[in-house]
């Protein structure tokens, strides 16, 4: 069996056995990253990060956002993956270079460019991540000699940095890694914090592996985790413009990982980030975990699960740590999930204070005083399921949305 | 053509002709109406409403939320409602008797049993509306005795009164009167605060007229008024459990409406009081008008600012006087509907900052110091259009509504 290991608030490890694996996106073999100040950021903080496969497998799959509304970085990038190929990613934070034009997808192809001439790769084989503000062009003048220098930054234990460089509103970084004892290692990082409701990836994650793994199988399984991970974030309904989900294999482990272990190591490695990325989110008190049991179909119980998630008055009741399930199943009622409303049973942390769609226990037994809160819904339709994380909203989330771009 | 009369604010009438005529549901011949206090409530205010229909017609129709989880009255209501025909409409505040099981039902039937006994009229031509929290029961004890004081408060100029009522959170009571030269009028009286998402009717609305209409018609009319009105009302996204709309005719004026007036009569005194409902939405400080112009389809349009309206990061910035567009384009690209990307164009208040799916002209230009704020989004892909009204997410929002029930 393979073994997490949660390194999302680890101190920066120099020396020793870790230093050599590296964190994130170092863990595995193979790879070597950076994390660097280009000025992009008004704040002065490090904002670029550069992530180098050195093989000898070059193997790589990604998910994007589905927002019909893509950032310029995300249609390159689904571009260059297309022959299932990647030597490196870069990834700025201060800026989305999304709804910029023409123009902004030139900034992105002369960055891949400059990746590759530093490197001494093609182009097409840089994919590209951005993430910030939407609207506003990327200041080139500082990007590009700040590739310059993530270049020579580069080192087999950059996973922290990098991980760093690519934060926006988050206020801690996010990496995991699960290594196997058959000698690979799955490893990955994560930003996000706002617009956290992906319709397919979420967010920008750079997940490596030093498995031996060609990209269609790569591609299978990625696209497999995600859709009972990242997907299944919805913090405030809002989806991105950028979100990326990259998985590269280098290879370098030289061992080919046998049955279910490798797609269930990158399900964890994602679950751990997703998990992170909702317990950072803007303005937030509560992680919500919404279970939706019984449904006739897991499609049908995702869909109950995420229109819970996006009630507005719910999370005010969950911030208020009111266990109002009377919004629960006004919520419920807007799907068009198979359901009889008299057999409807809500659980909140555990107490079931709805029972056949009318009053159960009594509400003042529920305590709802830690930072979790689960939330089960019980369609008794069925024999499907499927959870949704969510957060409460809060007034610290309005005033760190409505003040975001000022 | 029909002259409208705001009478939101309006301080009471006593004597003289506005008295007799009396607002809201009794500016209308043939309506008496009355607003006690039950003691439902615990605050002590009114919360019981009474509606009579005098005659000689006693024709209605009524549209309901499409929530499939209906609150007792909604189903009793429906119900009553097959044949066409109302005396009269009892509605209370203080309880929404929604997720009550058959125990709650048998209360909306002892409250129309009781109604119908003091009118001396059957049970089956009563409506029943109920607002409040969802999942508790109502108070019987009280409520049947305010039934009687009701009915003896019953007066020609009790719309007022009524209005009063209904309220919940509603800061203001909320009427309208369009009357026609003609020799009819079309009157009513709304509450709604929150919850604000109506999927087919929306919230507790009771209009009246005095014109010959026969009940198939003022169902068409009605239907058609509130596609239009309270239907793309959407303060929060969040669809209730009791939205009932009713229109009783009481035919007393002897005129039958000749054409169009009548429908456009009606659906005058629903997007008037349907402005009134967001105007006094929970927490709002700004009104939010969208307009989503030259789309395939009116459904494509509606759907495009239905999706604009529930984007909680936008609804933030518009908060904090934020022109940020960008979100307005990462809302549109989670929809079906026909657009290319690269052109799409948005203005804010009539600056349009996005042209052609990019930075158009200055977004310092946008003055968002008022309290309503325009958003026009031009797809460019046919010549179908709507528009939305929403409010902003404000820190009071959450406060409103986490402490709702507590």
């Amino acid at each position: 069996m393979t073994t997490p290991q949660n390194s999302g608030e680890a101190t920066p490890h120099h020396g020793g056995e870790s230093a050599a694996q590296g964190i994130g996106v170092t863990a595995a073999r193979g790879f070597r990253a950076a994390g660097v100040t280009a000025g992009i950021k008004a704040s002065g903080t490090p904002d670029l990060a550069l992530v180098v496969n050195d093989g000898p497998s070059f193997a790589a799959a990604g998910v994007f956002t589905s927002n019909r509304v893509k950032a310029a970085p995300v249609l390159w990038s689904q571009q260059v993956l297309k022959d299932g190929r990647l030597a490196a990613v870069i990834l700025n934070s201060g800026g989305a270079n999304a709804c910029t034009g023409p123009a902004g997808f030139q900034d992105t192809h002369a960055t891949a460019e400059r990746v590759g001439a530093e490197l001494g790769v093609g182009a097409g084989e840089v994919a590209v991540c951005s993430t910030g503000l939407i609207g506003e062009r990327l200041p080139m003048d500082l990007l590009l000699p700040g590739v310059e220098l993530a270049v020579k930054e580069l080192t087999g234990h950059g996973g922290e940095a990098a991980a760093i460089a690519i934060k926006t509103t988050d206020t801690v970084h996010k990496t995991a890694v699960v290594r196997s004892p058959a000698g690979w290692t799955v490893g990955g990082m994560a930003k996000g914090a706002g617009m956290l409701a992906p319709g397919l990836a979420t967010m920008l994650v750079v997940l490596t592996t030093d498995a031996r793994v060609p990209a269609p199988e790569l591609d299978a399984v990625l696209r497999a985790a995600t859709r009972t991970t990242f997907d299944r974030v919805d913090s405030d309904g809002c989806m991105s413009t950028n979100d990326t989900v990259l998985l590269l294999a280098s290879g370098a482990s030289g061992v080919t990982p046998q049955g279910e272990e490798f797609a269930a190591a990158v399900e964890r490695v994602c679950a751990e980030l997703a998990r992170q990325l909702i317990g950072d989110a803007e303005g937030a008190s509560k992680d919500i975990r919404i279970d939706v049991t019984d449904a006739a179909t897991e499609d049908e119980a995702v869909e109950v699960a995420r229109t819970i998630a996006r009630n507005n008055l719910l999370k005010c009741a969950l911030h208020g740590e009111d266990p109002n399930w009377g919004r629960v199943l006004a919520a419920i009622g807007t799907t068009a999930a198979a359901f009889d409303p008299d057999r409807l049973d809500v659980a909140i942390n555990g107490v079931w204070v709805c029972r056949g769609g009318a009053v159960g226990e009594d509400r003042s037994l529920v305590d709802m005083t830690g930072r979790q809160i689960t939330i089960t819904a019980r369609l008794n339709a069925g024999g499907a399921g499927a959870t949704v994380w969510t957060n409460d909203l809060t007034a610290d989330y309005v005033h760190e949305n409505s003040a975001y771009s000022t």
